[in-house]
């Protein structure tokens, strides 16, 4: 059963295109992860915050992403993470037209 | 441009298949709220969390559906919710196969 990782911090940038250019890199790199399903980068830099939504193939493997990610993230300086690791109700879901595939 | 609408809360249940049947009604509606694209329904028996990750197609329409849902939470005795709004940076999205479509 596939889970949530959602993930916010606060980030001085880069945003947008610069973003998208200091991270390219990474972005392929957590293709590799185990379990990894698909990321969602999300930013606002009216309020000086990042983070992501993430699908992983089960509890374990989000967990294990986690761990790393957050000591990743404290190698940038970020270090008040806010994060969350939910189960899916797949079928409330599926009526929703929630992309888990 | 899309954009992420993050929505958690304490919630006693219920959860799973009785979740399901308790707010199917309200997922089908949901689908035709102004600018929805979909929705993935969060939850966390263990922890009594449950809230729910959205896309939108604008942040007006995800600020607009933010306050009538709002209130209808309120409606259910839920008050105190961790949400936030976020842009997408779509080209790192696009890497990590996040679906926006």
């Amino acid at each position: 059963m596939a889970y949530v990782l959602q993930i916010d911090f606060k980030m001085l940038g880069p945003f947008g295109d610069e973003m998208a250019e200091a991270f390219s890199d990474l972005a392929k790199s957590i293709n590799e992860e185990e379990g990894f399903m698909w990321k969602i980068w999300t930013e606002s830099p009216e309020t000086n915050e990042a983070g992501g939504i993430y699908i992983f193939e089960t509890k374990e493997t989000a967990e294990k992403y986690l761990d790393m990610h957050s000591k990743r993230l404290a190698g940038f300086g970020i270090t008040d993470i806010n994060v969350k690791i939910f189960a899916i109700n797949e079928q409330l879901t599926k009526i929703t037209h929630g992309p888990l595939n």
